[in-house]
């Protein structure tokens, strides 16, 4: 996505406490949309080309760098909490220092900052040959931030903190988001700050004016949005976060194509990609790696994980899938339970309280009703019927179970793993099958009916008190007989 | 509706291509509340007793004449997408030209158009004795929209375009909505309207000069609620129109005396009737023709489609019933799933992972656990087992099983169709049963068992090494042995 | 709760029709937040810890008085509707009349004012030494309310109702709540009540005059958030105390260090506690008495009451719990049916479409998919297959079942109670248990497989024409054979 020539190195500051989220999590770990909120710092730095990007950690150090492990990222850690620029000096240690980069600050706790917005930022500064440029915004009234001071030609020359300001800076609009880019004289400058005569902390708005000693000019580029650099310090914060991330990702799929009848209640992770003419209904929740190709209908409260839906796929009501893949033209649910390594082919119809786990089901299968279907593959065409059961599992270990095409498994029947069922085999009913079933043989294994005529009149009339006060047509029979 | 005894004709324009649905269905299909949103013009024309409805089609005309088939309009195709005044004129040709009539022009993408607005449009119309009258909202800035000029009497005397306005112009807050309702001469008039010189379309708005030049004056009815006349063109504009009528049905509701819980999470269709004191808990869908009794209790994230409740019916949450009737006093679910022809009678008791289909169930009937009823009758008291299956298909078709009254149907039992059980038979727990059974015998279809005693202990010493990792309490046991 | 030494007496006036509610039930027993509204004033007045609590009746009172039982209020019945300061009488009539009290008004249809709230209102009350109390609010426009005079000294003077009020009086934002907290003159004072000339009720407010004629300096005392004494008059307004509610109580759970993915479509009962770290997916429902420890997930559209969660349990979409404890490290669902009485040791696991009920599960027991567990204790580790029904019901009574622990129950197996299963027994698939199974056996108790080779040919060949239309691979085997 970067256009320049220049490296960019980035730092992002996730050493904080985050004492406000009353937790045992680092705060940037606290996830928004389905990722931690340091997690969309480092995807927005590698979104922009980033040469290098050095993660700042402190409070919770280790959970952090666990979590980002095989990212890419480096960490640097923060030895003590001692401000800003001293967790950015603690990351540019570790940058490359070839002399030549720009350096962006970002922090673990901004999950809404877009990357175009910085790749704005980042072009702003380049094609002004900017020194230090500070992504800023504007509200009504920004009082406790802290306010952008211009000169007549536009150029920055201070930050004044809301303790400090006067009543004319107070009435200053343009607040400074904490988001920098520099260039490479970064560090050296940021070592010149000196600790805060109150608080004792280093802080990384001071680099402003040793810029401007150094005779450089700064400059400020105002964000549209302003949500885009709201922090998250609690968990009412990751909730509006969330939602602002939700209507985003909404809005997005709308101008797409896709039909969401309560978009409010949805929640489609930024991971999800949606195929054109996709209907959503309410209270539908799409994760991680899932693609739904054109067409497709996502029926209510479904839940969705890494699942992949061909076109023209009908999921109904009440369905969790989860590492699924379903074919052109399936309908599944309401109330199906599609595990990992559930691979549907075609036309496959899985319907309400069944399973699958494991389970390659060909072209026209149909598991209607009330079904375990675990570490099995079924040709084209089988029905499986009611209250199936793969009995796959001897107490430690699964078997595999292969079923040929069109077969027909006869309700309530129980396959008991490792199995292989013959093409064109048909198992009655409430069978438990222990053997093997050749192609085109019928398997029966289950008892022969024996009928005892009167017995019910003697069992109900042991009962009788009891059928007399509950079940009073039953007990009109009893006196009838 | 209508109380005049003037004729009504309605041409509705649903023509356009709405490219900014990204869509394979035309723009005027796509579905507001249920109903594709041409279908509501039609529905109000329709409600104010039209004499006669075209619908004008041009983008998809095939698929929006398939659409509203049945509905008793007629259509017009316009042949080239050359404007609202084309477009109207395509429609007023097959009109019947009665000469006494008044037209209305409405439009296939808005759907929130009250019916009510449009009595109260006309009633205006006729009463003033109007020949050209202009439904008209009031914004606080109606930027781009058409401005409504009056005269000192109050008369309309011109439609501003916003490229064409004055300042003053661009002052005045009345818009047009493009809704109109005319005498008779509208064809005719209609007619003379000349090509827009930049655009070469014909603009129905023309008409208000025309009639003028005729000597008519024209005049506006201003709306309460310009919602109504909100067009949606593209997704986003559908959701917007999705929760405002969300909110007006619901609305509606609650002032009818329904309890809902959290309206923003339901969804229910304009076709349901829900009565007095019937409780809606969150996230509720309701759809078709879905009739609803006093005192129904309607249980979290159900997704009831044209069925019948009766009085005092509990439908707990997470049920799905399609095309049921519930008798008083049943209750259904959590987790139950009724298809089309379920019909139950009064105190039936459906519980979790229960399907049925084309199953009558008297009254009194329970069926309380993860059992698929499948083309069955049953009479009143059975007590249906967990995990019955109703056995109705044998690979191609469908077969009919009758199980009489009082019966008693043990745990795991199978049923296979067609099959005949007379009344207070019992069957055995874990039956698979292929023979009718007469009335008030005692079936039993299943193997007998043989216990082989010291078996496990040889079973698990052979899975000895999984078993110590994975299940510390038998490998104690084992040891023991 | 209260720091004063002076007794609380609370005349709580709850006996208003509420035409607008349109309902059976009296208005007050409207349930706002799972708490029928009149109890929410009921349990601000124990919280107060007030002396004796009177509810005054009128519409509906048997049913208010039943609803109310056992919560140890008195209740005073108003024979006729003749306004607040009648219902206040018939109220009064029954205090204790000690001659020390203060005597707090509160009403039974604003089930969203805060103890807290009441509290700084009687501390105010009391600090000052005022005889007459006001709880009052304000509104940038209170027309329709009576609006508060005060003197320049900040004395209340006058309460005007908005037909009496002046220009300048109309202009006048504090208004009125009704609540008022007053020294034990107030019965006496209310018996000088005389009935409005105009409607003939007699009107609370008119004692402000009254203290103020017998030499008493009347206040007022602020509120924060008005909301609190939003009364709620028909269901619509029960919909915006229910959202306000629901608003409150999420931001508490998310300042404790919750988090709530959608907080507005949870539904989270003021009964229910929260650990930190609990995570709440979109649509939860918690309800009762309901426990959940630190680190539990909670999953989509859960609905939970009464229910005990331990630390770590994982609940996942879908799953319905009533009256069940969840040991530690536990995981249920999705699709899973907790009834009361299911207690649950710690690290067991329940799948889908699993029903518990009256079940007691040691530890490290699974049943992962299908089953029917009732009046069943289930020793540790004991895995339970897929399809597995304990027949618990004979048609009449419930029978009861013990399995030992480190049992393997083969899938689909049925054990018909009463019955005992030993340790370490392993139940053959398919197994309908009808006899006790001792320490160690395998019991078997199914029907034995026969093969019947080239059946399905004839089978097909019968059913031919059907399967060439609906089974094209079983039609080309047909042919093959």
């Amino acid at each position: 996505m970067k256009n320049s020539n220049r490296p960019l190195d980035v730092v992002i500051l996730a050493a904080g406490q985050g004492t406000r989220m009353r937790s045992t999590l680092p705060k940037v770990l606290h996830p928004v949309g389905g990722r931690p909120m340091v997690a969309w710092a480092v995807k927005a730095a590698q979104e922009l080309g980033a040469r290098s990007v050095v993660v700042v950690t402190g409070h919770g150090a280790e959970q952090v760098e666990t979590a980002l492990g095989g990212t890419g990222v480096t960490f640097a850690r923060q030895a003590q909490q001692r401000g800003t620029g001293d967790a950015f000096l603690s990351g540019a240690d570790v940058l490359p220092h070839t002399g030549d980069a720009d350096i962006l600050v970002l922090y673990g706790d901004t999950p809404l900052l877009r990357p175009s917005t910085l790749q704005a930022l980042l072009h702003d500064h380049q094609s002004r040959g900017s020194a230090f440029t500070i992504l800023t915004g504007e509200l009504p009234d920004a009082t406790g931030y802290g306010r952008i001071i211009r000169d007549e030609a536009g150029n920055v020359t201070r930050i004044v903190e809301q303790k400090g300001a006067t009543d004319a800076e107070k009435a200053v609009r343009e607040f400074n988001s904490g988001v920098y880019v520099m260039d490479a004289r970064a560090p050296e400058l940021a070592r010149q700050i000196v600790p805060n005569s109150v608080t004792g902390e280093y802080y990384l708005t001071d680099l402003l004016a040793l810029y401007r000693a150094a005779g450089a000019a700064a400059h400020a580029f105002k964000l549209d949005d302003i949500d885009e650099v709201m922090g998250a310090n609690d968990r009412s914060g990751l909730a509006e976060a969330e939602a602002i991330l939700r209507r985003r990702i909404n809005t997005g799929h709308m101008r797409a194509g896709v039909t969401l009848i309560n978009p409010d209640t949805n929640t489609i992770e930024d991971t999800v990609t949606l195929g054109q003419d996709v209907t959503v209904e309410p209270g539908v929740i799409l994760r991680g790696n899932t693609r739904v190709a054109d067409g497709v209908t996502l029926g209510a409260y479904s839940v969705i994980t890494d699942s992949v839906l061909e076109a023209g796929v009908v999921i109904k009501a009440h369905s969790v899938l989860d590492g699924a893949t379903v074919g052109a033209g399936s309908d599944v649910g309401p109330f199906a339970r599609l595990r990992p390594g559930s691979v549907l082919g075609a036309g496959v119809h899985i319907g309400n309280f069944v399973e699958t786990k494991n389970a390659r089901l060909d072209d026209g299968v149909k598991a209607g009703h009330l079904a375990y279907l675990g570490d099995v593959t079924v040709g084209a065409e089988t029905n499986i019927g009611a209250g199936t059961i793969i009995a796959n599992f001897d107490g430690v270990n699964k078997h595999q179970t292969s079923v040929g095409a069109g077969v027909f498994i006869g309700s309530n029947s129980t396959l008991i793993a490792p199995r292989t069922v013959g093409d064109a085999a048909f198992i009655a009913a409430g069978s438990a099958i222990h053997d093997d079933i050749p192609e085109g043989a019928l398997a029966i294994a289950r008892g022969k009916q024996r009928n005892m005529e009167g017995w019910s009149r003697r069992y109900w009339g042991g009962l009788r008190e009891k059928v007399s006060q509950k079940l009073p047509w039953l007990a009109g029979w009893l006196e009838r007989q």
